[in-house]
């Protein structure tokens, strides 16, 4: 639970919720629902009677400052039916605070050390705000700050030990399968059998910009046996995939480049109309990129491609700039001025404007892969659906899956 | 309401509440709560009839894809006791979506038709989830798909003046405006007697990536009221903050420089080293770019940096790549093979690896600007505790600041 006017008004996202319901979910724990409230005690305290009905644990952050808007203390006192009184234990440590810094305390956090009667503090090593913890008769709440540097140092310190032995034995272990290449719904088919409900691991599909990402969560008794279990899974995902897949966890398209350039000792280059930069921008977000990205082009112009990658004035005015043509032109002329095994080129209508319906709608990309072997083109028609920003990336992640499935020695077309 | 196991385990951050709070509120309306769940019938169905008891309008995202854990449909269906039908008017669309991109229609996307009786389609323009639409007795329930530019559209399109309609009461007007190049302790100040609690407008700050916007937040009895108090302060701002204010609302820096690039009919190319196409990127995210952006190179090895830049290789060995010296004649190379008015050049050292303190640190990056006057140069110490992504995105910025304030006639330095 998350409390402040500035999430629920849309001022501030809340991420404190996604990071600890990933600590949680670790700790062998199900997280049931995550709730924002804004600066209002009846809220508040419905919220936290709800939760202590309903789960067997409460974990809530923000609204413990010093202002009258900070209304946290007040609800979980409402809820549980105690009063505020001042806890000692909290004062002696928010002067310390002032202390240890050699400031004086504004009165403002005196209010701070009132906390509902028979809770107990939560030290907050980095910051004024006590943490509360009631142990209720069947249900714990614990609140923390809303500061996130605060809010998880107190949790890794006074919280997840107790939560971890709390969680009923079961532990759960989560991992994901990235592909690119297949809609979600072909993806959801291959693995149907797998994504049956109340099915442990459960298995599920997510789409974003393109990416299919399966994600496969298990629970067993013990972190080997859960492990096992979702490794089980992961390998026959994988199987079933084959080359869509292209990495686990957070990994990205241009991690699974990187990792196979690096092996190969290999090298590439970039040149760019329709993408503007954001291939090669991709390529070098890897740390250490500079062993296989040599240089890039950013041609916009016509008489750059022809300055730069020597594409001929001739073939821009026979088939314009937006063709495969000048694509596969690109790419030999990119390969050959930057000397490197592979060059990989862009060009298309990103939009919003300058399409021509229907031979060359806004969406219309060529993407060339050059090699030793000689060129490669695939032709996109990424659709008006898309913003120029979401048809720029799919454009981009085409190119750095052509150069990865090529890498693998597959021929992308 | 935001549904979704990726959401309650953690892995994925909503930030689609946060956007349709910030709609709902300037609406008129109030959001009391932001429910997340997991892909779960019974906790969906469940938060779906409370919000229904305890609200006007229920706005849920997520949960309307085409595999068998999106269950969005069924749980909408449990809460107001009604079964699934195939919608001819869904399906309709979802074939229409298909034929307009001559793809052939997954079988799984046939489920994305199945609505609860009763309930209304929600055209959706960019993808195949249609929405649902309830209207009960009391309470309105509007089911949107979790990706952000689908949910986005249809709520504009179709939701956003039904909500306005009903809406009672005071209406709501927020701006933003945005700075950068100062701390935000110091725009704090300059505006502190702005931002005093319970006035009328609210004034507040946000820092994102260096960029400070200050949030001016107004209601009163008609928009036109509430547009005139919020105009007046955000004039205000303005005129105290000077040339750090690059624009408003949702924009970027980049199209403050492609505002003022196009006014005055100037035209620029770039020589990235350690941001690696990203500047490329930025200044070609705006539509129409190709009227002022000509080419850009990516210099990631000093042979290249000598090759297409003319840079001396001598330079290189004397100074290093990462230093003033190197960046100036990037840029002066830069300018003069591009043939255009200004030239934009990074070096820097992005990180994790390769910095050499003390004199060499990770974030010490060098910009330089060139244009017929000369070669300008900024030193930045970003600084180890930014991630490699952070300083790659600062030192873009900079550059596109350091353009800004020239096209102004301020000189950076």
């Amino acid at each position: 639970m998350a409390i402040g006017d500035e999430l629920v008004t849309g001022q501030t996202v809340d991420t404190n919720s996604a990071w600890l319901a990933e600590q949680v979910r670790v700790r062998g724990a199900r997280v049931r629902r995550l709730v924002v409230v804004g600066d209002d005690v009846e809220q508040i305290a419905g919220v936290f009677r709800q939760g202590l009905d309903q789960a067997d644990w409460v974990i809530a952050t923000g609204g413990l400052g010093p202002t009258a808007d900070d209304l946290t203390r007040a609800g979980i006192a409402r809820a549980i039916g105690v009063k505020l009184e001042e806890s000692r234990e909290a004062l002696g440590r928010i002067e310390a605070f002032f202390e240890r810094w050699q400031r004086p305390m504004p009165a403002g956090n005196r209010l701070q050390a009132l906390l509902p009667g028979s809770c107990a503090v939560v030290p907050n090593p980095r910051g004024t705000a006590p943490g509360v913890w009631y142990r209720g008769p069947r249900s714990q709440l614990v609140a923390l700050p809303g500061v996130p540097g605060e809010m998880k140092a107190m949790f890794a310190d006074s919280v997840a030990a107790s939560l971890g032995a709390a969680a009923s034995g079961r532990v759960g272990v989560v991992r994901r399968v990235n592909t690119f290449g297949l809609p979600e719904a072909v993806v959801g088919e291959a693995i149907a059998d797998l994504m049956v409900r109340a099915r442990n691991p459960a298995v599920g599909t997510t789409a974003s910009g393109g990416v299919i990402s399966i994600r496969v969560v298990g629970a067993a008794d013990s972190a080997a046996e859960a492990e096992a279990l979702v490794a089980a899974d992961v390998a026959e995902v994988r199987q079933r995939l084959g080359s869509v897949v292209f990495g686990d966890g957070d990994e990205a398209l241009e991690h699974a480049v990187a990792r196979l350039l690096m092996a190969a000792g290999k090298t590439v280059a970039t040149a760019e109309s329709c993408t503007g930069g954001l291939l090669a921008k991709t390529l070098t977000d890897v740390p250490g990129s500079s062993a296989y990205f040599i240089q890039g082009y950013i041609t916009y112009s016509n008489r750059a491609k022809t300055a730069l990658l020597g594409v001929p004035a001739d073939l821009l005015e026979l088939h314009g700039a937006v063709s495969g043509e000048v694509a596969e032109a690109m790419a030999r002329g990119c390969r050959a001025a930057a000397g490197t095994d592979f060059a990989l080129a862009t060009t298309g209508i990103a939009g919003p404007d300058g399409g021509r319906p229907p031979e060359r709608p806004v969406g219309l990309v060529y993407v060339a892969l050059a090699d030793a072997a000689g060129v490669r083109v695939e032709r996109l028609l990424l659709g008006a659906h898309l913003s120029r920003a979401e048809i720029r990336d799919r454009a981009a992640k085409v190119a750095r899956n052509m150069l990865r499935l090529s890498l693998l020695g597959w021929p992308a077309a």
